[in-house]
Order: C-alpha cells, then structure tokens, then sequence
C-alpha cells in the first residue's frame, strides 16, 4: 500500500506486525487516535525497609528475571559516553539470554560493541531513535531479520504507552541515586543533565533497574527518577563519559558556510513574522542548527525582544539565554552538554521534562505542541519539503528521528537549516531516500544558496521577500545545485525491508530497503 | 465472612461488589498483589495551538461530557477553604445529572452543602478518606442506599491505579495555573502548598478541569500539575479561601491535656531505639500530635540529633525544623498550613510529592514505607491496639482513614497519642466500633495516664521502662479509664452497612453499621 506521501508500505510485517500508512501530520490527531490502546502500568508491591541495593548490575540483572524475547531499555543521555548500555548486553548475552529486543531511546557511535549481538542471535529486534556508526552501516546491510523501528522522541512514548513497545527490563544509568532508587542525571561526576527520556521507561518497565557511580544518602535530589518505579539498586564504578556528550551531532559549528547558514537562518525567524515578544524556540542538533542560537540572542537583545520558553536538548547557550533573561524558562528534556547540569540543578525556571511532555502526541497537549519557532537540521530535503534525518547520502542508517518530526508539527515556523551539498552529494533532492518529517510540516528551507519557503505559506514567504531575503523556488535550488555537483547515480537496494520509519502517530511515514552490498563494506 | 480482626464482613454489596477480607497489613504485599489489575490511563490528542480555556466552570463540564452515573473526583488541599467541589456538584445537579460517584480525596464541613444531592439521587456512592459534620451524621443514619467506601491516602491511588475507581471528571483547583493547565497549589493569593493527592487523578481521567483564580503567564512554575493531562481551563473569581486550611485538626493544640500527651510521646520517641542521628519523622493531623513535633524539636537541638526526612501532612513547624538544619528534607503530600508554600516555592528540599510516592502500598516502595518514626491521634484505640480514626463514640462518621494506616504500616515505631478519654467517653476500649488501622502496626500508645505497649515489640517496652516511662499494661489502663468515665451504653446499630472501610491494600478492614435513628437527630 502508498502512504499518502506515496511510499510503499507493506501492511504486514513479521516480527512487527500489522502497519499503519502515514495519512498525514495531524490526521490521527483529528480521529483514529482514540482506537489506539493504551496499556496499564505494571502492579507491584515491595515490603516497608526493604533493600534495593545489589551487589552487581549481573546480580541486579539476575533479579529481574531475564529470558529470552525479553525487551531491554536504556536512555542515551549520556549520548556517545555511555557504557551501560553495553555492559547490560553484554552481561545478557553472557547469560546465554537470545531474541532480545533492544528498546533504546537512542543509539550512537559507542554502542558499536553491540554489533556481535545482532550477528550471533543475541539482539534481533531494535527499536531506537536513531541508529549511527557500525551499527548503521550493519542495519543498512541486512544485519537483522526484523527491521528496526525508527521513532521520534514523542513517538517512543507514544510507543511505550501503546504497548508497542512492552519493556521487560530498563536498566537506567544516574549520575546520582539514593538507596531507594530515586535518581538523577543532574550531580555527581558523571551528571549528564536531563533523564528526561527514562521517566516514561520507569513507569511501564516491568522491572526497572537504577545504576548509578554515585550514591548519595537518601534522598537524592532532584527527584528526576522516583523510587516507587525502582526496582533495583546498583553502584558501579563509572557510568561513563560525560565529557562525550558534547560531540558531533551536538557541538556548535565552527564552519564558515555553517555560520552563514545559521545566520540566514536566524534572519528568516527575525523577519517571519514570529519573532515577537514571548515567542518560544527550539533548535535541534546539528552543525548549522545550534549555531542559530547564537545570532537569535544577538537579535533578541539588539530588538529588545523577550522569549518565553527555550525547549528539547539544551545546551549552555540556551542557559546564557535563560541567564541574560532573554527567556523566562527552559524546557529541558535532554542536555547537549553537561555544564548545564548546574543550572538544571539551581535555576528553577530550568525544568527537567519528561519525554511525554515534551514530545508525546498522545495526550492532552505536549510542550512541542505550544512551540513557536524550531531550527531543525537535514541529511536530505526534496522538492515538497520531506527531510530525512535518518539514512546518509551512501545509504547507511547514521542519524536520528529525535525530536525533529514532533517540533516540526507543533511550531508555528518549521525551519530547516542546512547546506545544499555536502562532499559534492546534493542535499536538497527530487525526492529523499527516506522521510522522517513530512514536507507539509516544514515551512521554510536555508540553504547557503538561498532560502526556500514551502508554497502552503504564502504570508511568510511575502513577509520574508520585503525584508529582502534571497527567496528561491525550491525546484530552481535543486537544479542549480544539481547542476554544481551532478546527480549522484542512485543508491541500489533489495527488497528486504531493514528498517521502519515510525511517525510521531504511530503510522508508517516510510521504509528503509537493503542495501546492495558494496565492495567497499563486508558485514562480517 | 470474619476478616482476621474478625469483623465481619459481607461477600458481595450491590453498587461497590465482591468484598476481600483483610488478613494482616502486610499479607497481600507478600502474595495476591500480583492478581490485582491496574488499568490502562486514558488515550487523548490535541491539536498543536488548540485553545483549553474556557469561559466558565459550567462550559468546561458542559466540554467534558457530563452524563449519569460519572464519577467525579477533587482534592481537598484547601481543607475547610474549598468551594470548588461544591460549585461542580452543584453544576452537575442543575444539568439534571444523577447517580453521581463522588471521589474526593477527603470531605470536610465545607462541603455540607452537598447534603440535599445525597437525598436527591444526585450523589449515590462516595469514596473518599474522610467524612465529617453533616455529611458524616448523614452518611451514619443511612443517607446512602450504597455504603460510602472509606480509603486512606495510598489506599485512594491504589483503587485509581487498579481501575476500582475509575474518574471520568477531575476537577482540580489550583491557586495558580497557565493556559495549557500546567498548575500548582505553592503560588497565588490562595496558595494551599502541595497538590500531591490531586496526582493521581489527572493521570487517570478521562475528562480533567484546571480551576484556578489566577492564571499565569505560560509555564506556571513549578509544573506540580503538567499540561498534557489537562483537557480544559477555567478562571474563576475563588478557589476558597486558604486560610481556612488551618484549622480543627490542622492546629497545634493549647490544651494542657494534649500537652502533657504531646511531651510524653516525644520522651517515648527519644528512648525507644529509633531516635538516632539520620531518623525519619511524620506527625498526623490532630491535637496532640502535633503537638509533638514542638517537643521533639526541642530534643534534637538539645541532643544535637539531625533527621533524615519529614514527611506527610507538612505545618510550618516542619518548615522551621527543615530551616533549622534538624531535617535535611521535607517530602509534602499535603500542606496544613498555606504559609509553607513559600518554603515549598523556594526551598529545594521542600519537596512536593504525589501521593503515589507517599503512600501507595502497590508500587516499588512508597514513602511511607521507608519512615521510621510516626504519630497519630485515635478517635478511639481497642486494647489489641486497633485504631478508629473514622467514627465518633456517638456512632457518626466524623473523621478520616488518610495516611493513618500507610505510615503506620511503614513506620518503624508508630506512636498513637491521645487523651485516654474525651468528655467522659473511654477512647481506649475492649473493641473500637471501626477499625481504620489494624493493631499489628501499632507500638505503642501514648495517653495522659501512662503509655502501653503492644506485646509484640517487647525491646520497645524494655528501652521505655529503662529510661522510667510509666508503663502499663493496656488492659489495665482500659479499666483504669472505665473506672473513671463508666462503660458508656453500647450504641445500637441496624444491619444496614453505611460505610464500607478499605485497608490501603483494597481489602476490607471493618464495615460501619447504620444507626439506630435517636430522638435528637432528624435525618431529613
């Protein structure tokens, strides 16, 4: 079956079950939403003073009753530094436990060493948010029997507390814990910020296990975890690296043409029309999109315009903002850099969000749902605005849904910001290879070419042309820049389906197909 | 059938169902608690800039879908101050909507006026933790074809989680809310502290109202209620009015009696093994034991003990503790005193906490179960040490289940402190007429003409008579008091079951007769 995008979609796969066409960004918002199930929480019950404390994470895993089919979930808030991830599979695989499928919120470069569990039978379903590095490339090649399920970060909620997604055991790395299990990512040695993506795993999660490398006498403040969600202790040694958390995908660009695409950018929000007073404001990940934060301050003071709210993966010039009373409050569902934690931890207009309110479409409202203006990033961008954030220009799986479809269909200004080629590979596209967020909900496109405003919003695009901004037809940036890099020769693919790409909703907005393998690549 | 304080206890009543017996405190937290259900939270969706204020109270209901045989639910953190709860009724009443279930997490002589919905078929079944003044008398003389079901604080959040009250309309009051329904009790002109029992309701209902009398700039901080439970808005002139939260139970008595009892529970406290540096602390609502925070305030500067964490109904006593350094944290379920939402606003460790976290006995470990030290007040107390905490010696209902039995259950050392009699009736007695909280977690009792043990903790006993506190036998002190005040003439009850009184696990610790009608009081 076409989705309304015009992608193919089988209505059925085996492992994953029946699927669900995307049919639109708000149209399960309109109706259909209320046939979705939701499923109860988990019963349980725990004697007064009893101990939560073991020994090790394998007795804590022992504890917890694995087998096989199980579904493991972790956080990536400690982004390419964490290493529990690992250890948990790895102490799994060494118990002989198979058909596990991994549920993590996100999956990066030093999850690598779980590769060898894809090969051998250990893992055979994953579902994350973004898959990177070996683990890409393998996904990419047809590692898995099962495709990956692809989510954004309001999805994966929405997937959880669906029952898509059933956890067994989530295995939740603190950087600071009380005996009780009540825990949080904003102190001690190895404070990573937020825990925001972990609040909707704790609650459903079967068995929940808090790890931490700092164990604080009760309680442990702030309750960003709380223990009546806790059912086992663990103090390890480290949980990781949080000086890694600020690299690649989340470091401000240092590049001249990322800076001048960030600048654009930032003239685009300044003359949309939304730049006013209490306007709210995301930016993604991503080289040119963080760097927008940095001129969107310039202007807020030289215009004297005060924002309301900074929302998603923050970083410290969200904080000098918040600082500056630029803004009156951030959101925080994920820090891009570990010194915010200090904030997070003292300031409180600096608030710690659960995933569910940051980002879920299923309920009463979340917070991307109020935004007013996101900067967003693009692996590829084609003609009707559709972005791929999630398979690179040589076909391989290295990116990330993230919060990118969820902000892109709250905000009033959907901005994506990127270069229009990359190593002579265009970005901007006839068609993408695959869509994660839906053209319908993006408005303008910057490139350091020009600037391409979708045709569904006239008044911004007249709004951006009398501030004299270099306003293309997005047809005419794709062939000009086609015409500096020529038209790679398309990727080939099998049939086999590796990959699904999940909408916010829960419908499929599009497939990822087997890459024909290359000589340049062996899987094994 | 008996239960194992052998009440006895019918099978099946029409209108609540299948009765379970109790059989011990902590019996079903060892095995059963696994058969028990829990219910899936309802699916919702909103557009992206959809608008939840509405006009009036009346329009959100209206919005809501109101419709015979709802159920609807309130807090009572504005205690005697409310006028939320009976505006809705009142409401609901004037759209000829019958058969309501009312689900207050408490109900207080404010709410007398719903006393003609009782008669009417307006209201039919009520659950809540407490009932008082008119209502109470009512519900005793039999208002009600179906008995009232009787829950303490963690009881509530169980029979919400397991689906045994199932909301279809909160209507939450908070003294500051923004648009979207992000909201809190700790701000505005009637500031009630922590909205913590409200928690749970607005996770589990199908149709949820903010009311508030001041609406803030979006986001109301802090975030203690969050929008994406919130379906509807509305601005009122007044929630109520919070200074009437201090009153009746809620204040530090002046009688010398209560005193007396208040310095000799605090000298049993600080001989009985368990006031030691890093203890936990909670004092119930009551004359004298709160009275007892003052004394043990006193101990620790003069021992230069420092506690671990208050916890539970939070009066600005605990806030001066906290301030002091005697406390490192305040955990607050509930304010009895709108001056500690300044403290509540500002003060990191004064944290506020959902009841779940404070006292439901089907999660990971509830609060509660981690306190070491409690004192409650008795209506009457029974020589196995059985507490009634619900029914006055005239037969009324006229008090509240609350977190009486959860953190006498949790509690390492449960004190009770009482005046052996009250206007010439015995409070200690053979039997109470209604067992709240079962005599197993009950240590000792504490009454101006000495202080009992329970026999089951008999090193408690020994470190009391060490340190030369007067020690008797309960039994003894029983007769002592019958001496003195008679043995009152038992009252006569009917078969008619008018309340039916939940332990926090769900099973049925006593049900209540109703009584027989007396000369002095007309019911209608």
């Amino acid at each position: 079956m076409l989705n309304s995008l015009g992608r193919e979609i089988p209505e059925f796969i085996q492992g994953i079950g029946t699927l669900e066409p995307f049919q639109g960004a708000w149209t399960k918002l309109r109706k259909g939403w209320m046939d979705e199930p939701t499923i109860p929480a988990p019963n349980k019950a725990y004697l007064p003073h009893q101990n939560k404390l073991c020994n090790s994470l394998e007795e804590a895993i022992e504890r917890s009753g694995p087998h096989n089919g199980m579904t493991v979930s972790f956080h990536h808030h400690l982004r390419n530094g964490d290493i529990i991830l690992v250890k948990t599979l790895a102490i799994l695989h060494n118990m002989g436990i198979r058909d596990i499928t991994l549920a993590s919120s996100s999956l990066i470069e030093c999850h690598d060493p779980i590769f060898p569990f894809l090969c051998d039978g250990t893992i055979t379903r994953i579902y994350s948010s973004g898959i990177r590095s070996q683990l890409g490339r393998a996904i990419a090649m047809g590692a898995l029997d099962i495709p990956v399920v692809i989510q954004s970060h309001g999805g994966r909620v929405r997937g959880i507390h669906t029952g898509k997604v059933q956890i067994d055991l989530a295995v939740i790395a603190a950087s600071a814990a009380d005996c009780e299990g009540n825990a949080t990512g904003a102190s001690g040695k190895s404070a990573f910020g937020s825990i925001g993506y972990a609040v909707i795993d704790v609650r459903y999660a079967k068995q929940v296990v808090v790890v931490t490398d700092n164990l604080v006498d009760y309680p442990c403040i702030p309750l960003s975890i709380t223990q009546n969600f806790i059912d086992h202790v663990v103090v390890v040694d480290s949980i990781g690296d949080a000086t890694k958390i600020a690299t690649g995908t989340t470091r401000i660009t240092n590049s001249p043409m990322d800076l001048r695409i960030a600048k654009l950018a930032a003239e685009v929000i300044e003359n949309s029309g939304f730049f006013v007073p209490g306007f709210s404001f995301q930016v993604g990940a991503g080289g040119a999109s963080l760097a927008v934060a940095k001129f969107i301050r310039e202007k807020m003071k030289t215009r004297d315009i005060k924002g309301s709210f900074l929302l998603g993966g923050i970083t410290s010039y969200c904080v000098d903002m918040l600082n500056d009373g630029l803004f009156e409050t951030i959101f925080d569902v994920q820090s891009f850099d570990a010194t915010v934690s200090n904030s997070l931890l003292n300031n409180r207009r600096h608030i710690e969000i659960p995933a569910a309110l940051y980002a879920n479409p299923f309920n009463c409202g979340c917070i991307t749902n109020k935004l007013d203006v996101v900067v967003l990033g693009a692996l590829e961008i084609d003609v009707d605005f559709n972005v791929n954030v999630i398979t690179g220009s040589e076909g391989y799986v290295r990116g990330a849904s993230g919060g990118h479809s969820d902000t892109a269909s709250g905000a009033k200004l959907t901005v994506v910001a990127c270069p229009s080629f990359r190593g002579r590979i265009p970005i901007i596209k006839k068609r993408v290879h695959t869509v994660v967020t839906p053209g319908e909900t993006v408005h303008v496109l910057v490139t350091e070419r020009g600037i391409a405003v979708n045709p569904a919003f006239k008044e911004l695009e007249e709004n951006l042309r009398k501030a004299g901004l270099n306003i293309k037809d997005i047809h005419d940036l794709e062939i000009e820049v086609d015409k500096i890099t020529g038209v790679p020769d398309p990727l080939e693919y099998t049939d086999k389906i590796v990959g699904v790409v999940e909408y916010r909703d829960g419908t499929v907005i599009d497939v990822i197909h087997q890459l024909l393998e290359k000589s340049d690549y062996k899987l094994y």
